[in-house]
């Protein structure tokens, strides 16, 4: 008798990555790369996101989902700039939940017009703990810090920065007004992350945007 | 026959009730008034109880129960200022959560000398969606919002907001420098919370300290 044992998939990040691989594959099908954008809240990640979009990102066309608890704010500021755009909130219908799920983003799957982009960036619930725990079938994920935040956060939340591929330190136009000590920011990203792309950036200045917006559509050419 | 009807409580949620009502029951034996504080990674929560506790609050003697996912350097800091301080962290042993639940706080309590203090500080893990929905056995709820965070945040996270006694608006050293509408702010936060006890302050110019302390005391003395 011919025998297969199949090892039994066990609790919810589990069943987190055989959803998530079902988004990629469906992602994958319509040549779409898609990048998860974390961070605590207010850390500037709309605001990354409406620079990047402003300035284009090649040939590359970028649509957007926005996970929110509560309300389409983000969502409403994208849709001006006349991007698809998809809201999802975690609480009516998923609880109030802290983070976006592999299964909350194949929820929203099907309001996405794939066919008519070439990069989704999925912007996740301000968190710096839960989400970096859920992988949603994304390509790569990036990070923005911002300095307002104090250089302690590397530490304090390792899983996060360990997990990105991409971290922006961003509100660097805030550096002459605090007490903060940016190279001991970097060093902590460094000593839980040293492989990660590290961004200085300014979404109200506009420095370091350029690199944002080329590390971006460098990914979408990929 | 004599029949009584008891409602089977469900879930995580009513468990976590339970046991919240237990740590309350000995706080109350051990008259130790407790206050469960949140806020957003990098809000300044801890540099708040430092100012406190540098200022002292009358006849009241501070403990703090410091929650972290990882590592203990807000511990350090406080413990700096020669106060009983016990860490918590959620990573080993509770798989990194977001937040801390009654349970957590319970397994903590038999570390913390009630006998020797009259307020509990208890600092939640950064994250402004889950700790909100977890009781863990205090008499009150503060918060602190940082002015870097932006405006939207008490429609965006409003269980938190609406869930707090006293907001403090911190980091207000920073207005000069950022594009920030207080009054918008401010209005937001009356649209979730309009019973909340709203301060404006600094932690590093002190700017609105005396009123956080006065506030913390009259806790403490209640």
């Amino acid at each position: 008798m011919h025998r297969v044992r199949v090892a039994v998939a066990e609790g919810v990040l589990d069943a987190n990555e055989t959803i998530a691989r079902a988004n990629r594959e469906d992602f994958d099908r319509a040549g779409v790369t898609v990048i998860n954008l974390m961070s605590a809240p207010g850390a500037g990640k709309t605001a990354l996101l409406e620079r990047a979009i402003e300035a284009g990102l090649g040939e590359a066309r970028i649509g957007v989902l926005e996970g929110d608890v509560q309300g389409s704010l983000d969502a409403d500021r994208i849709a001006h700039l006349h991007v698809p755009v998809v809201q999802l909130n975690t609480d009516p219908g998923f609880g109030g939940e802290c983070h976006l799920d592999a299964n909350m983003v194949r929820s929203a799957i099907p309001e996405i017009p794939l066919d008519e982009i070439d990069l989704l960036a999925i912007e996740n619930v301000g968190n710096l703990v839960c989400p970096a725990e859920f992988r949603v079938g994304e390509d790569a994920r990036a990070m923005v810090c911002s300095v307002a935040e104090g250089e302690d956060k590397p530490l304090k939340y390792p899983l996060m920065f360990r997990s990105c591929d991409l971290i922006c330190v961003n509100k660097i136009d805030l550096l002459p007004h605090i007490e903060f000590d940016l190279e001991l920011l970097l060093a902590n990203i460094e000593t839980v992350n040293p492989e990660a792309t590290v961004l200085t950036t300014s979404a109200r200045s506009g420095e370091g945007v350029e690199a944002w917006v080329q590390w971006l559509a460098a990914l979408a050419a990929a």
